[in-house]
């Protein structure tokens, strides 16, 4: 037994969607059918819309369908400030921080398994809007991953003697854990990074 | 900080989606735009023929984009038995098991509470559907909850006396489990219902 042919295809389609499983799609599928077809026809526009209408910033490579992102045309965030973050995702994360300088996206990080070297990921890019711009600082928020600290350092080897300082975000103990859940790494780094209390 | 306009409606309607939250959706959103643009056309394409082509099965109500679904205009499958059901993921859950018979397929359950009596989830149409066949048992196959064993205790009611048996899909302990994990109405019923072994 099987679904009707507009049904497995709308189900197989489904599937492209991060996390979601043939039972989940089947689910989705049937409940969109049965419930809230509106609801169903609205995502249909809002997907090919998006696709077709969404590219990336002219100055950050954040996605964005203006040629200058929100972020970047914003006239009141600090110039002396660039954080570089491995996609779209980090700057939203970045953001709920507090943080109000200015970014560059990198497409992901150094691979050079997979043939991604620097001109794949967008260094050329981001060492241009460097030299556009009049940054003291550029803090590097790629991943705490080995793919993402080896572009961390690509990164900070390019703009040596450049005259800005160049700081990487801290590895540590996350909060609200408990130390006993932490991996050894983790905890190595949070040892060694260890700041004096009391000012 | 927000995503551009775009992309915030295309977040927005993934949250349609059940199980999709505003993480889920912002990850799906984003993964779609950085890494499969035709996956995501595809996905509004499937959507868009689905949402406007699917309709339902005459004789067995079950979503289909044919007057006769494939289950109904298989002329194969035995015509003394009918399963009835509360909705489409039902119909494929019972065809994993093997049977072969015919469906009928509900509206959901009788709910008073929300307004939905006989005539909202089909009982009507059902009773036509068994007059126009020659079904020697009607298979009750409702959900295992308050209002899908109340509604099977509705339609064995209607069809009393019409000749043909009326069952229910047997009440017990699911396969694999721990006895001590089953609730104690469900190991009530599967005590009740116990059977001799070895024939
Ligand atoms: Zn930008
Ligand atoms: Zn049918």
């Amino acid at each position: 037994m099987s679904f009707s042919p507009l049904i497995r295809q709308l189900i197989d389609a489904l599937r492209i969607l991060p996390g979601v499983g043939q039972k989940t799609a089947q689910r989705m599928a049937l409940q969109l059918l049965e419930r809230d077809r509106s609801g169903g026809l609205r995502l249909s526009q809002a997907l090919a819309t998006a696709m077709q209408g969404v590219g990336y910033c002219q100055q950050c490579r954040t996605l964005s369908e203006e040629a200058l992102c929100n972020l970047c045309s914003d006239t009141r965030r600090d110039d002396n400030l660039l954080c570089v973050v491995e996609g779209p995702l980090d700057v939203y994360a970045v953001e709920q921080t507090g943080y109000r300088g200015r970014y560059f996206v990198l497409k992901g990080h150094l691979s050079p398994l997979d043939g991604l070297g620097p001109e794949a990921i967008g260094i050329p890019e981001l060492l241009q809007r460097i030299e556009a711009g009049q940054f003291a600082e550029i803090i590097l928020a790629t991943n705490p991953t080995v793919e993402g600290e080896a572009t961390a350092h690509y990164i900070a080897q390019s703009l040596q003697g450049k005259g800005m300082a160049l700081t990487r975000i801290a590895h540590g103990v996350p909060l609200g854990g408990e130390l006993e859940l932490v991996d050894g790494g983790t905890l190595a780094h949070a040892l060694a990074g260890r700041r004096p209390m009391l000012g």
